[in-house]
Formats: structure tokens, sequence, C-alpha cells
């Protein structure tokens, strides 16, 4: 039902999507959908212009200024059979990369996301993960 | 881009699932998958015993005593097709309902869920929508 570090970053890692939690100040959790890429100990997110932003979806920018604590959230639904069912969730803290790092982590998401091929990010936020788990229906 | 919040409420209504996230005293976030049932300005979890938990799983649980503030994120993901995204966030604080308010919540997570049919519930988290937002790429 636990799924080992080991094998808990491996799905993460091959998971297309996931969400991202963060704080906010009032609401206490934002959480929203995201693309990313795992590279090592390090997350990162585009925060791209492909899939159009309301003003306020960038909460998430600004709550991780105030509080740089996250939580993504990769994970695997099927309605009909429930014991095929898992998730990972790992810990994350908002990092300063080198612009070389961020770079490295950019490609990534464009090798990942053929609707990034040729993006030009916003931003690419980055993250260190903390901690990982995981579990798994069976 | 924005959606109405009565189109919101519709989405999340219908979603077969979301992410959980509550507030975690040390790591700030904590995000698992739940399955659920809306009625009105109600939210209900069940904590079941068909998929089997690990003991920290119920940490969920032990967030929201400390601190009642919740989201609910429903989402639609399709990895070809962007234009297709949307997502509903519910922000929710933990409540406490009378005992007709859980049973008839409970009986709408039986109907909802085939799994759940004949389930006893180890307990049913309720929950207050306080605020609703969502996006639709399109």
């Amino acid at each position: 039902m636990q799924l080992s570090e080991t094998e808990a970053r491996r799905r993460a890692t091959g998971s297309d999507h996931g969400v991202l939690s963060t704080l906010h100040p009032e609401r206490g959790v934002d959480a929203v959908p995201v693309c990313f890429v795992i590279d090592g100990d390090l997350v990162a997110v585009g925060v791209d212009r492909i899939k159009p932003k309301a003003s306020t979806d960038l909460q998430r920018t600004r709550n991780l200024e105030a509080d740089p604590r996250g939580s993504l959230l990769c994970e695997h639904w099927n309605r009909a059979d429930w014991s095929r069912l898992w998730w990972v969730r790992l810990s994350v803290l908002r990092s300063a990369e080198e612009s070389a790092t961020v770079a490295r982590l950019a490609a990534l998401l464009r090798a990942k996301y053929p609707q990034y091929a040729a993006a030009e990010f916003d931003a690419v936020l980055t993250f260190r993960i903390v901690a990982v788990s995981g579990w798994s229906a069976s």
C-alpha cells in the first residue's frame, strides 16, 4: 500500500501532470493543476501563455513568495477499478536556482510537452523536494 | 476562461473525484485524492475501508481538526488537447452537521459510487463551500 520512495519518485516523474497546492494567507490552501518535470531533487513548473490565464491564476506565485512550502500531488484515477488507484505526494520548497539550471529545466519541460516545444515561459518556478510519500491500492 | 459560479458548481458536482488539500502544521499543505458528493453548499467525503489506508492517510482528519480550511480541486485533463482543460476549485470549511444531514450525504455517496453501495463509512467528513472559482481553456 505504501510506496517506497524510489517507486513513488518513479511514478511522479512519469506523471503527465499534477496538482500544485500552495498556501493562501486567508483561504488557507490554493490548488491548481500544473505541468511539471522532475530532475533529481528539483521540480519545475512552467508559467506559460499557452493555457490562457486569469490574472488571479498566478496567485500561486504570490503565495509562494509569502510561504515557500508547496505540495505536488500526482495521482492515477480509475472510476471502475479502485484496485488500480495510486497517488504520490511531493512536499516541496520554492527554490532559487542558477540560470543554467533554470534553462535546463525549461528544456526538459519543452521535451516532455509537445505544446511547450516552442514556448517562451513567463517564468519557470523551481522547487526542491523535501519529502516523498506514496500510496497504491494494490 | 473564468467560469461562472453556476457553471463551476455544475462541473464540480459532475466530477467523479477531486483533490482535497488541507493544512499540515509543518509541511504546510497536504493533498490527497478523494471521492465526494456536493449537495447545495455542502461537500461530503467518505472515510472508507475500501481503498486501503496507510495509518498516516488520515492525517487529513487531524489537519482539519487543527485548521478547518480546505480546498477541493476538480479538474479535467487532456494530454493531447489543452484547449479542453478546465478546473474548479472549492474553498471549503470543515463543518459539523446534524446526524440526519450526515446520513443523507452518506446515502448520496453510496448512490454516486457503486463501490460504496454497501459501504460502512468510518466517518463522513462534511464541509461548507465558502468560495468557488473555475477556469476553462476555451
